[in-house]
């Protein structure tokens, strides 16, 4: 915490920033090429950092990718192609189990559900959004962005490949209309085993030391064949050295570092133990729900992936959040810019004080899961009542640009487990009830003289949701289609959705549209003081990092951590037992693999969640590793960076191509994969 | 919050109190009669005091209590017995779900576990025990505080029938010996059902409008025959009116108001979010282990009651830290003091600060139950272990004065369930690794190459605990016979008592020691500024309340609550289905039941747990009601009271005459209770 508190000293700094770290999520069109090459003597020109744009990817509302080849050859996490993979397992063929590799080209399998984007235009246009929100605030601030990013967003969205969304950077200091690519005929090369992977399971996350081959190649394909990618990264086949500059690219989902204090507050009092206690309990009923038999355990592990992956990504934020010196710093650090703009510091504040009661059940009302069935049957009764008004004044996700996402999350083919559903169900009833209380009407109305479990199989027996010719027809049907409707599930919906409407439209209104207008006057503030010397807050827009591979000292351990692993180490750490235990390929190829080979690596990089398949490269744009996660401590990244143990995790290129050729075979990948020229 | 603002701006208060308040759990010894008078009227003089605390009991490590006859009748909550009552049962008769009802003397049943206590003599030995204590801090502060207090105790306890201690009040402000009279045959009287003792079960837990009966009657005996108790109340037929002056006596666990702001943010930020996870997720295992079939129903319910209380009670804890202007203003109250002893206050902020990292290893190895068996294998380890060195140099728990329970406790006839003890060993060693990390030596140690539950389930049925001879062989060995031991339990603890010992001596040395050192200049600096107007934190030793029925506006619900429920309410709430499902006996009694009898009531009293099972009682010495929850509100009570919203609840003494006449036709007990004249 050395560099921090010299900046607080200094009194330099608006929000706590080392301007030496390797700190940020940098935008493509304002990289601090200056910056990097005064730390590490390399200045990316732009056609490099064009290069490297082009070169990136993201799967769609899903995780970060990079072109690997110019036959639309992409890479990713296993993780980022599970639910792809767990789709096209069968009884007798489950590839999340064993792994899947495409022998020949046409045996690469379809992922119906994946898309690849690639951002190939960015537009200013702060000026015309600033002119359509000036002045407001609260509910009409929200509906005029609303307004102002659909008008901008129509003319630009010429066809079905190309996707444009006005995108908020610096929470309203900038605007930037990105048009992407799109790829959505995507299929599966390869991927390695689930156990493998995910080497170390829940236990390992956010850890280091690590040894994991969390990898996956998928092909974007145009017009039935591989997509031509001239645009792609080559191959380094040594990976990464120490102290080496790298860099990644991708989409990091969302930071908060530019948040006023009494948001912080509010995520620490409020937020923090709402969700870590709803998750916690929620592991609870899925391990043991998963013990009871295979069957159940095979059909809860996706869920239960996710649900630790958040609860383990919300422990660190809490941790964070009960640094107490460190929040005392950040609001101290705030009060220079707070004297310019108090009024919008107090609006965020007193916006915040006034939903905290309301907090919980808007969150178990509006965001907690209520299973694939009920979400579902929400997805259809609110898509009739939403487009029956103007696109302005939908809810965000009933848009006319998200109406397709709805669409197809509606008409899924994914499998509908009823025991699955059920429990699901009976949790999010039996926290209705805590939340709202026995004696509320619409906790009267949801159970009656049932408990939650006995509603819960009601419902899920009772459906006909799993008929997808009945659920396009409510969803083309309409409000008519819907109000007509005898399923019980959709009839459900109409119990509760007044009351969580009505929470949602509080949190709209009055916390987020106040505190939105306010972010904006407030960075209008920081760039009169500051300039625009700093990065945006993460978005799930595509973003550039630069670092070096570096050990440390663990903050939560107190370790001291080299910052490398070898491939050895995973034979070492094996124990025969989930989740450590090795798969069969690895087993038999032991003596073949070179334990010598770097198998996992840490570095400064300044990542978050949605970096999950980002490509770490080098000066000449080689892929040195693959991102796949962060340590523990990189959790605080949610707040603010520090470089002496925030780490990001990444497979090595060297281990990529050991597994691939000595253990895997995957003969054809290699070669596809195999070291090009530089790509300066 | 109004009156906690005035205080604050008045400056008069070191900590945030309102003098008119009904706050405080005060001691016999110090009650402040003449603020009693001031406001209701009504000065308690020292026949009174007396008469009430020789009326009042205390069910020994469990609840507090009331002798309500001169015949040893002792008056309790169903809570309070329930362990007594399960173990009463049997798979003919189940007195937890049918009641229990003795139709003459001789069918009174002994519990086993039961002891009632009675406070009969106070004696100050402030001087005695700060003279021992000067100068000292750390372990050599805890070392010396506990042989003085042995030394002092040692005296006093003459007979078996005797149990004396010395009280730390005021956090080493004053140093009191108590002597209790004990009474060690206790014979269950009656117990109404558990649906309606805890009918609305966790969703009504800790919240009103509230119906419940959790009642229970047991008698002390002595020499075979129901002990002469001549102290005891008297009975009100018709309970409280609405404002009437009530007090309420017992033994409030703990309170901490008197900490520093440090120690609270501890709690926030540490404390609270670990607490809070593991009993969620604990909570989540059971309800799933509890659904699969209705023997693990059977076992766990007991567990789950107890996990769901002390959640909903550290979540309310949370939400009271979660106030971060209340917050603020505490630490900004508690200026004054720390001038006075900046030292002190350092010390304590220092101490948790180098803890912080520990605690949860030190929670998790040192306090989290590990099951039934391996709790007692520990003890039985530690026993031998502690019993080899000096008294004043033991844990706490195995000091002479404490060596009878942990006897009692490993010598448990209560019955070994191995579904259940898998159930609580595997979650237990999950947390472990998930605490110290997969690569630690202890962690490598207790799992090696198996999986936690593999590893449950080997030590569960590996295990001769069953076996009480052999329990008492060990026991009694002392550390020979433990190291001969070949259980597997035994052995396993050995694995890592090391590590739970070295991360507990730094807790008792170099936090509590230091702490508590600390508090007691702080103590001695406040008594200097403010005399001793003030009650002091609660320590699980008897107090007596005063206050008032009164209705409030919740702040957790933001609705108007009356004071009363009535007994017609339960009927209108039933639904039949757990935990809002009335028992026969009262859908049986439903028209003989006078509806409008008053149910449960709210009153001010400063209460906490602890206090479970009180007397309510009006100036007449005569019992208004019966204590046994409160309000949500009240939660915050751990750290600060405000008379706003903070509400005990109680049984009336009313509804429990109607419920004993008209729905148990317990007529003997009705007139062993039957209205005496006044006892002032």
């Amino acid at each position: 915490m050395r560099t921090l508190q010299l900046a607080a000293m200094l009194g330099a700094a608006i929000f706590i920033r080392d301007a030496r770290a390797d700190e940020g999520m940098w935008t493509f069109h304002d990289f601090p090429s200056a910056k990097v090459k005064a730390k590490y003597g390399f200045s990316p020109d732009q056609p490099w950092l064009d290069k490297a744009r082009m070169s990136s990817a993201r799967l769609a509302g899903i995780c970060s990718a990079s072109f690997v080849s110019d036959s639309g050859l992409v890479m990713t996490n296993h993780h980022c192609a599970h639910d792809c993979v767990a789709g096209l397992s069968s009884k007798e063929h489950d590839y999340v189990k064993d792994g899947f590799w495409a022998p020949k080209l046409e045996d690469e399998k379809k992922c119906p559900d994946l898309e690849v984007q690639q951002l190939d235009q960015i537009t200013d246009v702060t000026q015309q959004v600033l002119k359509a929100t000036a002045g407001k605030t609260g509910a009409a601030y929200t509906a005029a962005l609303r307004e102002a990013s659909s008008a901008i967003e129509k003319p630009c969205q010429t066809a079905n490949t190309v996707r444009c969304e006005v995108v908020n950077l610096y929470h309203g200091g900038q605007f930037m209309l990105y048009r992407y690519k799109r790829y959505t005929d995507v299929r599966v090369v390869g991927v390695p085993e689930f156990a493998i992977a995910f080497f170390g399971g829940d236990p390992d996350n956010f850890e280091f030391p690590r040894y994991d081959l969390d990898m996956s190649f998928v092909r974007a394909y145009e017009n039935g064949k591989p997509a031509s990618t001239p645009d792609h990264f080559g191959w380094s086949t040594t990976g990464p050295k120490d102290n080496e500059l790298v860099f990644v690219s991708g989409d990091p989902g969302s930071t908060e570092r530019e948040i006023t204090a009494a948001e912080r507050v509010f995520d620490r009092d409020v937020v923090a133990p709402i969700l870590t206690q709803l998750r916690s309990e929620w592991r609870g009923e899925l391990t043991q729900f998963m013990r009871e038999n295979d069957e159940q355990k095979r059909i809860a592990t996706e869920w239960q992936f996710y649900n630790e992956n958040s609860l383990k990504a919300w422990k660190g934020r809490q941790a964070a959040l009960g640094d107490d010196a460190m929040m005392r710093k950040q609001a101290d650090a705030e009060a220079t810019l707070r004297k310019q703009v108090p009024d919008a510091f107090d609006a965020i504040e007193k916006a915040h004080a006034k939903f905290k009661p309301l907090f919980r059940r808007y969150y178990i009302l509006e965001k907690w899961s209520k299973g694939d069935l009920l979400n579902d049957a929400i997805r259809l009764v609110r898509a009739a009542d939403e487009r029956a008004v103007a696109n302005g004044q939908r809810l965000d996700e009933y848009r006319d640009s998200a109406l397709p996402d709805i669409e197809q999350k509606v008409m899924s083919t994914a499998a509908i487990y009823p025991a699955r559903e059920k429990l699901a169900l009976a949790f999010w009833l039996g926290k209705v009830r805590e939340e709202l209380g026995a004696d509320d009407p619409t906790v009267r109305a949801l159970l009656g003289k049932q408990s939650p479990m006995q509603v819960a199989e009601r419902l899920v027996d009772g459906t006909k949701r799993g008929d997808q010719g009945e659920r396009a027809r409510l969803f083309k049907g309409g409000k008519a289609a819907v109000a007509a409707s005898r399923d019980p599930m959709i009839a459900f919906v109409h119990l509760f959705d007044g009351a969580a409407r009505k929470v949602r439209k509080i949190n709209d209104d009055d916390v987020e549209g106040v505190t939105r207008a306010a972010h904006e006057k407030i960075a209008k503030a920081r760039f009169a003081l500051e300039g625009r010397s700093s990065y945006p807050d993460a978005t799930f827009t595509p973003r550039l990092s630069y670092g070096a591979v570096k050990g440390y000292t663990s903050t939560a351990h107190g370790t001291k951590v080299a910052p490398f692993t070898y491939m050895g180490g995973a034979f070492d750490r094996a124990t025969g037992q989930p989740p450590f235990d090795l798969p069969k390929s690895w087993l038999d190829a032991k003596r073949a693999v070179d334990p010598r080979t770097p198998f996992d690596v840490a570095t400064t990089n300044d990542i978050i969640g949605g970096n999950s398949g980002s490509p770490m490269f080098d000066q000449n744009l080689q892929i040195v590793g693959l991102i796949f996660d962060g340590n523990i401590e990189s959790l605080a990244g949610d707040f603010w960076y520090d470089e002496a143990s925030n780490r990001a995790v990444a497979v090595t290129s060297a281990a990529i191509l050991e597994a691939l050729g000595k253990i895997y075979h995957a003969d054809r990948l290699v070669q596809e994969l195999r070291p090009a020229k530089g790509h300066k």
